[in-house]
């Protein structure tokens, strides 16, 4: 490759939402934070409209590395009309759809060595036409992967977990868990933790769904039905993989010392002990992808935007969790 | 009373778990781990078996505040036979059982400020025809309080979660949840907060059901249905409860600071944040008593009894709390 590998794309996600701000925070903060190099995509108007620091528009992103050291490089996606900070409009919707998919074509075309993105809107981009469940699912189709074979990893300086299942009523989870959908997330993390941590023989702990993983049977039988027959699969495969787990006693901090990912049955179980342990610095990344995708573990947070209240810490450990991961898939292939 | 009022009973529990051996190290530790003197309630023999500090057999649980400096006071409850660590028998039931009754009836009586319960095995009480679904539910009945009525607390040094539903399997949670339910254990759980706590004014925070609270309706309709109502009927009554909240982001330090108790739905929305973040001294804490009861929150753990390896902590922090809590109801009634 001409263009230096550890360049990453980081689109600012929602013009009125916090993304420009802690985008912009980072960079005042790359060196505190050990931030790499990153060319921002988005509004332009967004960024100076809550940050007075300097802006390096950039015409072309192999100019960014250089730039990075006096200004905030970016790749300019203007919004047919500006938006204030925490007023989310149509327009600011199309320009965080139109940013996300050149960052995400910088990485997907090896300009870059990965995407960041930034919080977008869900409502606003339903509104238009957007009909994907997140970004995550947008991503995975514009690589060709089902998503089904993608798995969302959250992470923190001790902690990964990735959940089964996701944004669904609590009450269905029961029914659409099954041992081959575990499998696929199983292995997806898997693969991950070897490709973007460089782990070579990962250890995956899974969680029981039920109080006290079920207790062989007399608090519900999901652990016998489908979780202890995908782990024995996942084992038969070579993998090692363990449980299912009480998931009250898994993340303690001498629990999590034994294994690399937990593996979670539902969207709180892998969330709750995530955020109560590592909320600053929570990272989403997505698994299974050929591109390296990591996402701040937060979302436009309106209600804070324009008012300088907005913490860069995870949007900071987004883009040094997206660098190490794409270092490693440089070394191992 | 004549009896010095900060006598706690603690039962040993099973005599084959590990019960015996943290009641012991706490005595051990009584100084550094601040321990307010107590009276163990079990067999002797399951002391001598894993400790060879001295024991003050009582026939009069009056002595112990004396006792307490010289020996760990021991009001004995033999018995049949004798007990092997990690290797539980239907005597050692019948024993955990006789001693759990006695240290009960301690506390009930005003012999003692409150109780302290070792870990049992529930599967040899149910098997010598124990009826209760665990020790909590036979302290109720024995207090004459109905089971609907009090609430579980489980408590560390900076948080306190209290499950609406504890032991059922997942799938049946989202029937059994219901507006009185929810109700009546938020009302155990403010007047236990008042009563064992001494806050005035407690504020609780209720968790939502679903991923995202439900995001008004999308992800579920518990919320709506169910909880929100509740949440009114409280606020009538003039409590200050808030929510209900997206569970992941309760969990955190300045979410944890802006209310003292959280009502979880589930068991393991309540247990995963308690014990990720205070593993080593989690408390149970029975609300809605006439009595102050208290347990460390964890179980005989056999696997790993007479090998030395048990850690006092909870239970002395379950004793110290217990103490705490009766030194609040004396003063407040």
């Amino acid at each position: 490759m001409s263009l230096p590998p550890l360049l990453l794309s980081v689109s600012l996600g929602d013009p009125a939402g916090i993304g420009p701000e802690v985008v912009a925070k980072t960079w005042d903060s790359r060196r505190a934070l050990s931030v790499p190099p990153f060319v921002a995509v988005g509004d332009p108007r967004s960024l100076s409209e809550v940050w007075d620091g300097p802006i390096a528009v950039l015409s072309n992103p192999a100019e960014a590395v250089d730039a990075f050291d006096h200004g905030l490089p970016l790749l300019a996606v203007p919004a047919a009309a500006a938006s204030l900070p925490g007023q989310p409009t149509t327009a600011g919707a199309h320009c965080s759809l139109d940013s996300l998919e050149l960052a995400v074509g910088l990485a997907r075309s090896g300009t870059c060595a990965g995407v960041v993105t930034g919080p977008v809107a869900k409502h606003q981009l339903y509104a238009i036409g957007f009909n994907h469940p997140g970004q995550t699912e947008f991503v995975a189709e514009r690589c060709g992967v089902s998503p089904g074979n993608v798995a969302m990893m959250l992470a923190g300086p001790t902690l990964r977990t990735v959940p089964v299942t996701t944004h669904m009523p609590l009450r269905d989870v029961a029914d659409v868990l099954s041992a081959p959908l575990i499998e696929a997330r199983a292995r997806a993390t898997l693969r991950g933790l070897q490709r973007n941590f460089g782990i070579a023989h990962p250890r995956l702990a899974i969680a029981g769904f039920n109080p006290h993983a079920g207790e062989n049977g007399a608090l519900g039988r999901e652990e016998q039905e489908v979780i202890e027959p995908a782990i024995a699969t996942l084992r038969e495969e070579g993998w090692d993989v363990t449980g299912p787990y009480p998931a009250d006693t898994m993340f303690h901090a001498s629990a999590r010392a034994r294994y690399d990912a937990a593996l979670c049955m539902y969207h709180d179980q892998a969330l709750i002990p995530l955020k109560a342990l590592h909320f600053e610095e929570g990272v989403n990344l997505t698994l299974g992808l050929p591109i390296v995708r990591a996402a701040p573990d937060h979302g436009t947070a309106f209600d804070i935007a324009g008012q300088d209240r907005a913490d860069p810490r995870a949007m900071a450990a987004a883009i040094r969790m997206a660098a190490s991961c794409a270092r490693h898939r440089a070394l191992h292939g």
